[in-house]
This record gives structure tokens, sequence and C-alpha cells, in this order.
């Protein structure tokens, strides 16, 4: 029988090469390395202290998962290729190393809780570095929203002229997006935070073990409360996945946005060439590749999470192996978004707009006629009349090929009487943009206060995230270096 | 020009029937029509108080929305089959009720805000049965996990024999998961309960309204930040639609162990009559249908969330017709969640477990396997090893088509030296369960521990859900009663 | 008991009113009415035929049926509403009228297989019907491509201007994918139009009966080969849903660019406005409404597809309660990919193109930049180093804001000294796209064969689809009208 | 400027490293490597043949190729690492060693229509060997088929007894499932046979190339009709993953119900050691890891569907950078696909089937109802009178804990006087199974029939695959060795 697999006593033959190849998650799992290292580390130590192994024994073992975490960390770990999955593969390292003292580290644990124990640690630095992420990309919208509180583009419906916004206004509006997306990383985080070890099998353990003890050891707010939900449980695999996905929903509208800015049609930003390339064939080309790149990555996003969603589909209790699946999708999803993140948030930073294609854009269209109605309404009519009049007033210019703006006020009374000479101050640009000053508006002083939510929101995701780092330092400190 | 839709006046012709049909969402968004009478209720009283619109204009709205209001609580309403939406439907008929009035209701408004102010309206009480709905399935299993605290039947892993579990573990599990799935809303529920009313078409607004006035009438925490965020933003939609989905899968999963549990070969569970139904050829047949629908249901709360994925990919800002979509996507996953987790609950409390096909079931097996392993490690043989023995002990029994504990001490001892007549006790079922006291474990104790956990946390859920429901029981009582 | 099933004699109660609600199907597959009837014809014939039911019978039900089908086209038949489904709900009443016969006819089948049969039928002029549809669109397409073979407008890739195209190719790609759509239903024909009749629950039956028979009264090919397979498959289904998610990922793309291309930047269309709608608020605007849906429709096709996905997975054999869900899922797609073909047909024939629009929007960019590089290598540049002098030009050109053409013969020589006069005719954007001859090129020689070949294809759908309509035109009268 | 890009002549700056890592798709399309020799030598052919350039460089670049080639097929090639893709690494590599004729290469092509022909040249052998592994499969099952044609176990649906079958026919109703899966296989190789190659940019070229060459010497039976659908399309890969995702939720069904048979509790079928794991924790484990891995790994194919769904989902005209997305998706469902088919086939190949407990499953139950049913409706009952008969009579067993046959004819005649002495012989298991010998019916001479038919498409599916592979051999051999 193999010396590669935990379980060779029931068995008259080996598993086929094929099978060994085709079962083994060692190729995506052995990222989980140093974090099952990590919860070796503390099971042993609680094991000791619970008189489960001796002390010299506790030692030995501590001593050899130092030395792999060393190597580990600087690369130099050699896992035995054929291993079923990164845990045994560590387990067996130690047990050559260290003899007999190894082979009683597995006492009273299982890989089905290891599995989830190391799974979990990992989504907790993942989960931290997306919010992170989230944050840079904050940043650049934020201060390009600063510096264009007052730049004036059309704002779309429909991706037909609406009414003028201001550049920093638009902007603002995917920062709040994605400060929804680190909300629901942190309220996921909570859930996630908590320490399956000790659930062994499926149904806890005989062994007088302190599952607070190895929670505490390695950062979790508290042991999960029921063994066989802890080794069935991937809510929180399926949980990052999905906000992943809505992320990078978020991500592929702004990616929308710019690759259509970016075009001649529009021309309202220019994408550094730091983050754009050429064709092999047009000479002329300068393509938003990174834009594009990012708008299509969202399928990987929606595939992750479909393929957990497929994955979970009518699985019966408890640990079943079409859970090893689960790993490859959610880092897919986590390298996806984050890759992203960052892209998104340099190519942000380095873009630049236009205000004088966005100014162009505003003049001779409708973009007004919402404050030409809205001027008749202050005159009395109802809004209802109003917008059937300036309906027809608009019907007029397009047959014409006129703005709003350039009607006589003689012409416009035919229209309606109630409009006088004040009409043009009120249908100008510049003061539909600066008296729409309701909250959450468009006019520079309503931006000025979404830049200070913004920011604030910002700085407290950003506190979230070292708070934790610190933690975690110190968590994996008095782990790793003390005994 | 049809008198159907708001904008007639910029038309030459009107969109040809099938383009109305197409476009029409009143047979999907009619069942906004009592939050959108709301919400004007709202909107109105705030117009008033900012000088928007006179007092008398206020009251005649009130009351003509007053009595719409009724009819649509006794089901008398009478919205023109041929409208937009519901929110161009009754405002036309309020107008052709009290004239003048009416048309100046959507001052400083636009549906673009409304839809989004309904809708979210709509989510709050949805959101709030969902979780009822869910309390109500946790409530019914945690009464069977306190009836068989300590009934054994096999515990599962790869869906074969692992060890001994109690029933009461087994049931608690989900009980886990479905607190998760609660949780969860509760979590979605803050990032619902913000007000985009006077968010306008995507911009805000000239005129001088008060959004936190509005926000506060309607029982939201407060109004959005950005406006044209708010118009855009779905995101609470999708966050229903993926809650619904990973809580179908759960509830997929206890629904493939009861279609299981249910067959002839496993004989676990009756389902009661009430919840099966029969064969039209094969007159022997109780089926297990509702479980089975159920498993199958979670199809359409995956199908609801990928398409609103699809729906959000790429949009570009601000509004766009493609949302329109939404209300179908989430209307379907939320009537299916619910309806799932009532027939869900209903059929858990009419089921009933058979202990004696349980404790059948264990005989015979090796579930007591890892027990022995324990055994030997305790009297001194590392646990590796002590699994390489219990194996070859294993393979034995299989062999001979013997059980663990029907083997002779001296048998077992040619195995182990180690083995000694205190085996037979080590390796008795009942001893395998009452042991695994590890917290979350199965023996009794610890599912008693489970029990109280998982009735705290219902309730806590049950008084968060009444908490709102009396919050907004006096919201709208304010709104639609004074003025 | 209820009368209202099948199968009350094993059972002691009743199911719960709510089971009822939640299992019965009737409100969904009302739709099969037509088709459960003729399949229950052929059914009886052949029973007569073979001496399983007496003539006398057979007569009684082929008479009851024939009423019920004239009802049913009339839309006078009266099922009673809590049937399980459909097919019961017919056999009942015809029980009622015409008494023992009525309770023969389910002699050697079982729903199992007649739903299967029913669903089978339907899906066939399902597929007929959405041919029809993919071929509507193509002919509005082709007219325009004809109409436009040498409009010439900017050819876009990454949304940037590349190389000038005519507006006719630019149609006929859409034209081609449309053809692709249309080929793979038909292929999904074959596969579908196999009878399951006889199949009956899961095994065949111990009647004489013959399936032949039933076949070919129904119009199918054959009957399916094995019983088990023919009652738990739904792939026909499946395809269904696919094809029509890739069709309506076509449509989505060709709906994105109507909105793009309708917006102000861009000006290259007119949506009529039998196809546009406007806003409450926003009197100017003229949205792309039915495009955007098409859009957003996209969604529905996808998440059908999905829920189709997941409900099959690890489905046992054979036939599970799950299957229910299938119609839903499908009927939805069917109704959306239909509805949305209609639009799209609808609005293309009446979209009016702006050439002058287009043409403006070939100035002062570099679309000929290709053109200048092949240039170089006919006079013997290789052609790397060609696009690289013309990317040094293209970035003189931004430098100075200026076209290709607009430089002067002397200055382009300082880039090679290849240039000579005879540059201006082979950059002048009617030669780039006259020149560009390859098959299936952009020149109008070679959109006049692409249109040739588009109407072939179209023609031979159309073929295809009134073959099979006649064929079964005929086969139902001979079924219904004969005995 | 870096070397790697093949378009630094426009810009001034190249992108960052972060951007050139982000954009490279050469990790993913290094495999294609092969093929791009393949289509650039065939693209060198003809460039000569029609006079584009030189024989002399037509020549070296054939012969640079082949060096190329070689070097690929041995794995000895060295691609930089750096390169943007395949393509620009391929030809980079060749100008390195034959200088400007290697430049003069890349004329009249993109590397968008570059990439589409490889991708296609790619996807026609991998079709061919996903069809092969479903023949492997085909095979397997056959071959149980062929020995278990009257094996009988208790026939399911909805998991509960409902007909005896015989397990040869339980087994072929999987193997019409993957003929279709292979006949779909077969319909998308004819779309996916078409060469792109010439379509150029989007707009095809100016150069008097001869694409029904290229086409011809590649393979393919003939070139695509329109340049711009021809490098936008990506049908022919989503069409690949939706065979794949269908054909896995069917590998699915049949691992599911492995996974089940071979619990204890059903205890139908054991597979082989060689496709079985253990556990690390439970000595007794043997579980069926293989066969829930492949149920499991349904939901890469499924994801990877959504992927490509998401990916195309509103891309307007024509090529975009969100393409290059498709390869990674399709390559995981192509690598995924045909891993689990084979792992099926072996698995499949040694398992073994333990009619004993089948058999033994078949007593005590009432799988012979409808049997009894059908005696009764041959004594001249109505089958929906005889149906409530049965069910009383098994209403009876079922209280006193009895199977059907173990009752006395006369206490079956309490419940109806037709019932005589010849029911015992309707009613044995054995002649239920026998006698339904309907077309496509369980029993043994049917399955007979259902081996042929299963054997016959199986060849057929084979004789495809030869064909292609022949065809292919000589179409590669004319392209690399002659000139």
């Amino acid at each position: 029988m193999s010396e590669k697999v935990l379980w060779s006593g029931r068995f008259d033959k080996a598993p086929t090469d094929e099978t060994i190849e085709f079962t083994s998650s060692l190729s995506v799992d052995i990222r989980l390395a140093w974090y099952d290292v990590m919860g070796s580390m503390a099971h042993a130590r609680m094991l000791v202290k619970q008189g489960i192994i001796s002390a010299e024994d506790g030692d030995r073992i501590h001593n050899g998962l130092g030395d792999i975490l060393k190597e580990i960390e600087s690369g130099t770990v050699e896992i035995d290729g054929k291993s079923e999955d990164v845990h045994s593969g560590i387990e067996m390292l130690l047990t050559k190393r260290i003899g007999d003292a190894g082979a009683r580290l597995h006492t009273a644990r299982s890989r089905n809780d290891q599995v989830a124990t190391d799974f979990r640690m990992y989504m907790r630095d993942a989960t931290l570095e997306t919010i992170e992420s989230l944050t840079g990309l904050q940043e650049a919208l934020i201060a390009h929203a600063e510096r264009h509180m007052d730049t004036v583009l059309p704002g779309f419906t429909h991706v037909q002229h609406a009414q003028p916004v201001t550049l920093g206004f638009h902007l603002m509006a995917y920062t709040f997006k994605l400060q929804r997306d680190a909300d629901r990383m942190i309220d996921s985080y909570k859930r996630l935070n908590l320490c399956p070890l000790g659930a062994a099998a499926l149904a806890g353990t005989t062994y007088p073990i302190d599952r607070h003890m190895t929670s505490s050891l390695l950062g979790f707010s508290r042991p999960t409360d029921n063994a066989m939900d802890a080794v069935s449980d991937r809510d929180f695999a399926v949980e990052y996945c999905f906000d992943a996905a809505l992320g990078m929903c978020h991500l592929s509208s702004l990616a929308e946005e710019l690759v259509y800015w970016s075009s001649p049609e529009f021309g309202f930003v220019e994408i550094s060439e730091g983050y754009s390339t050429g064709s092999s064939i047009m000479p002329q080309k300068k393509n938003p590749d990174v834009a594009e790149l990012v708008r299509g990555r969202t399928s990987r996003a929606t595939g992750s999470l479909m393929s957990m969603l497929t994955l979970m589909k009518g699985l019966p209790m408890s640990y079943n192996r079409d859970l090893q699946e689960d790993k490859e999708a959610v880092f897919r999803s986590i390298d996806n978004y984050n890759a992203c993140l960052r892209m998104m948030a340099g190519m942000m930073s380095e873009a630049r707009f236009d205000p004088e294609r966005m100014s162009e854009a505003l003049k001779g269209g409708f973009l007004n006629a919402t404050d030409l109605a809205d001027y008749l309404v202050k005159k009395g009519l109802p809004f209802r009349l109003s917008h059937e009049v300036v309906g027809k007033m608009v019907r007029h210019c397009v047959k014409n090929k006129i703005g709003l703006e350039e009607m006589q006020v003689k012409e416009m009374k035919e229209f309606s009487s109630l409009i006088g000479p004040d009409v043009m101050k009120a249908i100008s640009i510049e003061e539909c943009v600066n008296r729409r000053m309701s909250f959450g508006g468009t006019s520079p002083s309503q931006v000025e206060n979404q830049v200070l939510i913004g920011k604030d929101s910002k700085d407290a995701q950003l506190s979230f995230c070292m708070r934790e780092r610190e933690r975690m330092v110190k968590v994996w400190n008095d782990l790793a270096h003390d005994m």
C-alpha cells in the first residue's frame, strides 16, 4: 500500500494512480499549508494541556512544525507531491522527521474539522485583503470626486441625456456601492470567524479536549456549536463568492462606462497608456483592455458562485467528498476579485477626465428640460401639465435642431404664457446643477458632503482591517514562538 | 396619444400595443400598490410642510390616496390594466378623482426613486416574513431534537456509516444552518432599510424637499447618501436572492435526507400522509412529494439569483430599463422561499422518526471503529498505528461478515496485545455516543446545550421581527390616519 | 378522501390543503391541455386496436375527448381547479361525463410517460415558433443590409475605431448568429421528436401495447428506446433553455448596440416612437426601452437554464417529483425568447439608420491606419515594421489633433521614405472599404454575397417549419376526426 | 518600450508590469501553441501562392515554424513568459530566428482571426476526445447490462419502490442518455468546423487572400461567411460548455446512485478499492470518493457555462478583450468533463453489483401492486377502480407488516371477488419483469434489443471520431511536411 495515505489498514489494494491524481487536492490546497501548521500547533498545545499527549511529544511536535513553518515561509518546504492533500502531506513530513510523536498529532481530530479550520483561517485573511483592496479603489474614486466636484457632464438614464450632473457626484455613486461591498464582507466575517477544530469526523470526540482553548489560540471568536454542522458547513465560502460576484457586478458597470467613455464618440476619459494595449494589426489602436478584462472577469465571479451553489445542492449530512471542490472555486473567486480591484484602483488613479469634452456634450441637448418643467410648476402649473408643455417644446426643438436654451423667450411663450425672461437663468446648466441641493443631490455642496461620508466609511473599513491584522499578528506570534 | 402614459408631450405617435404590453410591468408590480400609496402619502405630507404644494392640495391628495388604500386593502381597487406600471396607474386614478392636486403629487420626485422606495418597503416586509418562516422550521426541528436527545442512529460521512450519533444532534446541525440564514437576512435588512425617495430621476431635485422627513415617515433608518446610486442600486434585491438561494441549499439537503430516509432501504422516518401523495398507476405508492418538490425548488432560487446577476452585469449609470426585470426575479424568489420554509416546517412537525429502524441500522457495522482505535491510543499506541490495527480488524470482519463487537476478545488480541476485556464496554454504541462530550459533540448532554443555544437564537430572531413589525404598525398608522 | 386525486385507496387521510396547493402543477401545465387530449386519443385508439379495451369504450373515449378538445379550443373547458395536474383534471372530467370507459383510459400508461409525451408535443410547436420568430428578425436585418450595402460607418473593436465597415456588413454579422441559433433549434428538434408514451411508470407495461402506433399517430419520428430513460429524461427541455439562453446573448448584443447607437454621442440610429417610451419627470426623454428590456430579459433565459441544470443535478433514477419544476422554467424561457424575438423584429423594421452621423464619425480618426500600413507593406516593408511606422504617425497626429489624411505627403515621408503621392488614394475611406474584398469581407460586393447566403438559410429554415407544420396539421386531423 | 508587444509604435510608455501580468493570456493559451503554428503554416503557404509574400520568405517561415513545431511536440520550446499571448510569443520567437521573413507572416491577418482559428482547431480535437470518452463509459455500462439482463432489483420512482426492473434495463437507461450527449457533440462539431482565418481584425483584408485554401489546408469544412461575425463569435465554445454541463448532470445522477447503492442500507454495488479511499480517523471507512467527486465536479461544468453566458451578455460588436476570458472557462470544462468520463468508465468497469442484496430488497414490499391492479383490469374492472382496490389491500398489508404475496387468496377475495388462485402467478416478481415486454420495457428480451441499439450507436460514434482523426492526420501531414 502506498505510504501516501492515512488509511491503508482496511484496504487490500491501493487506489489506481488515476484515482490518486483525480482525488488529490494537493495542487489546490497547498496554499493552506501555513494555516495547517498553525492549526496543528494549537491542537498539539491543547492536547498537552489536557493531558492527552505528553509534554515531550508536544515539544517535539511544536519544534517539528516550527521547522516546517519556516520552510513554508521561505518556500523550501517539500511536501510529497503524491499526498492526498496538504493535511496528510504535512503530517507525513512531520512524522518522518519526529517519529511517533508525529503519529500522535492526529489524536482527537479528523481531516474533516482540520480542513474546515484551515479554510476559515485562510478566508479570514482573504476577506481582509479584499476589504483593503476595496478601500484602495474607494480612495482613487474619492480623490477624483474631490477634484471634480463642479465638473459638469450629462447625467444619463437609459444611456440618454437626462439631467446635468457633476463628475464628483457620478463617481461618488460608485463609492457608495463599494462601501456596501465592504460592509457585506465585514458582516460575513462574523460568521466566518468561528472555530470548527475538535468537531472531529462529524460527532465530536471522546477525548477531553478544550475547544475554547484552540479557538482562542487561533484567534477565532468562539468554537462552532454543533460538530455535524461544523464539518458540513461551507456557507462562509459561498458567502464570499456571492460578495465577490455582486462586487464584480459593480466593477463591471464602472468598466463598461470607462470603455464607452474612452471611445471617440464620448471622449470623456483618457485611460493612461500603462493600462491600455494596442493592436497587432491596427497601428492606431489604444484599447481599454484592462477595463474590458475586468468587465469580462465578472464571469469568473458569477461562475464560481454558481459552482458553489451547484455543489451544495442536495448534499446529505455530513461531510461528503464533493466538498473538496469548494476550494478551487473559492480560490479562483478570491484571486480574481482582488486582482480586479487592484487593477481598477491603479487604472482609476491614472485616468484623466476631459472636462472640455463633457462640457461640449452638454450643448444643444435637453438636459435642462426638467428644470424648465419645474420653472412652470413654480409659476403655478401642475407638474403633469408642465411636463406636457415642455414635451411639446422639446419636440419643436428636435424638429428645428436646436436646444431649449436657443429658443427665444417670445417663441417659448407660445407654448405657455407663464414663461418670462427669468426662464433663461432657470435653465442654465450651471443653475440646474447648483440648485440640486436636496440631500444626496448632485450640487457641489452636496457632493462635498458625500465625500466626507465616503471618507469616513473608508477609514472605518481600514480600521477594522488594521485591528484584525494586529490582533492576528499577536495570535500567530503567541502560537508559533512560545510553548 | 394614450392617456395611459405620463409623457405624451414629446411624442408624435404612441408606442404600439405590443410595445405597451411588452414594457408594462403592471402585472408584476401590482403587489407594490399598497406601498406605493404609502410612499405618496409621505411625499405629499412633506411637500406641504416644505411649502411646495398647498395644504389644500395636500389634504385632497391624502384623502384621495386614503380611499385608494382602502380599496387596495379590500381588493376592490381598479387600476387601468393598460398602465405602464403600478405607479402611473395609481397616480392616474388619483388625478381622475381629485384633479389638479393629483397632478401636483409627482413634483420633486421621479418614478426612478419612487419604485426604489416602494420596492424597499415591500422587501422589508418580505424579509421579516422570511425570518419568521425560518423560525418556524427551527422550532419544528428543535422540538424533535428535544424528544430525540438520546435516540441513536448511524452518523454518515460519504453516505457511509461513520460514527453513531444522536438524532437530536443530527437535527440540531440543520438548526444552526437555519440560524445563519436568519442572521444573513438580518444583516441585509440594515442595507435595505434606507430611503431613496427624493433622489428623483438621478440627480436629486431643485425643490427644497426634506428627505429625512419622508425617510422617517416611512420608517426607514435614514435617506440614501447619493441620488445616482439610489436609483441604480438593486443590491438589496440581489442580496435577498442570494440569502434565499443559500437557504434553499440547506433545505435541499434536509429534503434529500427525508427522501432517502423514507425509502424502504433506510426507513428512518415516516412522512405523514398530509405531506405525501400517491401514484396514478402504482397503488402502493406513498411518495415524499413535498420533500422532492422542495429539493427541486432550489432551482428557482438559484435561477432567480443568476437572473439578477446577469441583469446587473455591465449596466452603466444610472437607471436603465433593464432594471424593471428585477421584481419578477425577486418576487419569485420570495414566494418560493417562504412557501418552501412553511411546507418544511409543517412536514417536519408531522414527521415521525423510527428509533427502532435506526437502532437496527447500528448493528453489525463498524460505527465503533474509531472508538476502538481511541481505546488503543489510550493504551499507549500512537493514533496512526492504532488506526492501522483497527483497519485490519475491520477487513477481517468484512470477510467474515461480522461486526467488531461480535469478535472474541481473544481473537482481537491477535491484532494487538494491548486489547483487554474492557474493550467491549469501550466499543458499545451507547458508550460511543455518551462519551462524545466535547463541546458541540453528539452526546445527549451536549445536545441539551445545543438546544438551549438554538432556542435563544430563534427567540432573538423573533424578537427582532416583532420589534420591527410593531414599529411599522405605528409608522403606517401615523402616516395613513393623521394629517 | 378528496376526489381530486387518482390514488386515494392507499391513504387514510388526504393531503393538507397547503400540500395540495404546493404540489399542484395545474396553473402551470394547463397549457398542455390540448396536447394531453391528443395524447389520450392516440392512446385510446391503440388500446382498441390491440384489443385491450373494447371498441365501444374506445368510441366513448374518443367522443368524450373530442368534446373536451373543442372546449379547450374555445376556451370554455372547466377543469377542476383543485386537480393535481392537467392530466388528472382532464381524466376526471372525462370520467364524470362518460363513466367507466373513462376509467379505462389510464390502462397501460402512467402520468410519468403521459407528461413526457405532452411536454414533447408542446415543445415541438414552441420550437417551430421560435425558429419562425428567428426568421422574422433575420428578415428585418437582411432588409436593412440590402439597403445599406455601401453605407459606411466606423467598425469597432474594443469600442474603439478600428477600420471602416459597411452597415450592411455589420448587420449581416448578426444575421449569421441568428442562423446558428435556428440551426441549433433544428438539431434539438431531432432529439425532441421521439415518443415516450407507453414507457408507463418507469418499466414499460405488461399489456400488449403498440408503441410504434401511438408514436406515429402523434407525429413522432419513433418511440424512445428505454422506458426508464424516457420518464427521467428532460434533456429536450434543458436544450431549449440553452438554445434560448445563447440566442438571447445575441439579442443582448444587438440591444446593447441599439441603446448606445441611439444615444446623442453616437446618433447612428433612431428607434421609432412605437418602440420607445418617455419619462415621468424629464419631458425631453425618448428612451430605447424595448432594446433595454430585451437586454435585461437575457437574465430570464440564463436564469431558466440555470434552474434546469440545478434541478437535474444529482437526481437518481427514475421519475422524481422534482421534475415537475421543469415546465415552469421552460415555459418562461419560451415565452420570453419568442416575445423578445418578435419585439426585436418589429423594432428593427422601423429603426432608421443615420448615414450622415455615421459619415461624420469617420472623420478625423485613424480608421485607415491599417491601410496605410498595408500600403507600406506593398512598398516592401515587412508588416511588423510598417505597423511600427504608422503607430508613430498616429502618435504624431494625436498630439496635433489631426487625422492621417490631413497630413501632407511631405510630412509623411519623414516617417518613411517609401511613402509617395499615391498614398492619399490608398487611405481614402471609400477605398478602404471597397478593397476589403476577401471572402466574408466588408466590401459591398462581399456583402451582396452574404445577403444571398443569409436569404437562403432563412428560406431553408422557413421551409423546415412549414413542412413540419403541414405534417402536424394532417396528423391532428387524422387523429381527432377519424376513428 | 517592451519588445514583448506587437504594437509599440503608437505608445509613449509601456503598460505597467501589473497590466502585462493581468492582461497576458499566455499561461492559459499556451496549449494552443501547436495549433497556432499549424495555422501560421497554412497562412504562409497561401500568402506565397497568392503572391503576397515571396517563395523564399515562405520557405523560411515554413522551416522556422517546422522547428518550433518539433520543439512544441518535444516540450522544449521556449516562448518568452512575458508575451501577451501565445500568438505573439510564437511570432516573436520566429522573427528572432529568421528575421524579416517572420515579420511578414502577420500580413493579411490579425490576432482576432488567428485566435478564433486556433481555438476552433483545438476544440475540434477536444470534442473528438470527449465523444471517445463518452463511448468508453457507454461500453462499460453495456458490458454490465449484458451480464445483468435478468438480474432483478427494485425499480424506483421518488426513491420509493415502484416496480421490479432488471439491472440491465436500469444501466441501459444511462447509456441512452450518454448517446444523446455524444449526439449533441457531433451536432456542435458541424458549427465548430468552420475557418475564420482571413477575417483579419474584423472586416476582412485588402490583400488578395484565398480563404478557401487556408480553410482546406487546416481541415475545415469551409470559411466562415462574415468577418465581423467570425471574430466576435464564441458560440462554439459556449456550446461545448453546455454539452458538458448537461452531460455532467447525467454523470451526477449515476454518481448519486453509486454513492447510495454502495451504502450499507442499499448495498447494491461494491466499488472496487481502486476507486475508493479511506478516512484519516475512522479505520473502517471505504468511501466512494470518486463517485462523490464526479457528482461534485458537476459544479465546474455548470460554473463554466454560467461564466461563458455572463461573459457574452451585452457585448457589442466586434472583438472585445472580454473574450480572452473564454479559454480559461472552456479549458476547465473540457479537462473536467474528460477526466470525469474516464474515471466513471474505469470505476464502472470494476464495480461489482450484488444480485443477492438486490433480490432481498424485492421482498416484503409492494413492487407487484401494479401487476395486481392489471390483473383485476384483465378480469374486467376499470383501471381506476382496480387501483383503488389494490390501494386498500396495500394499506391492509402495511398495517399487518406483510407483503401482497403473503396474503391468502381467501383474504384477497374480501377486497375483490374477481381475485382467483391464478393471482399468485400474476404477481410473482419474475412474471412482473418478464411480462413487461412493451417496446423499451424492462423484460430481458427488450433489454437485449436495447443493448443492440446501444452498441450500434456507440460504434457509429466511434466511426465518426476515427474518420475525423484519420482525416486530420492526413491534413497535418500534408501541411507540415510538404511545401
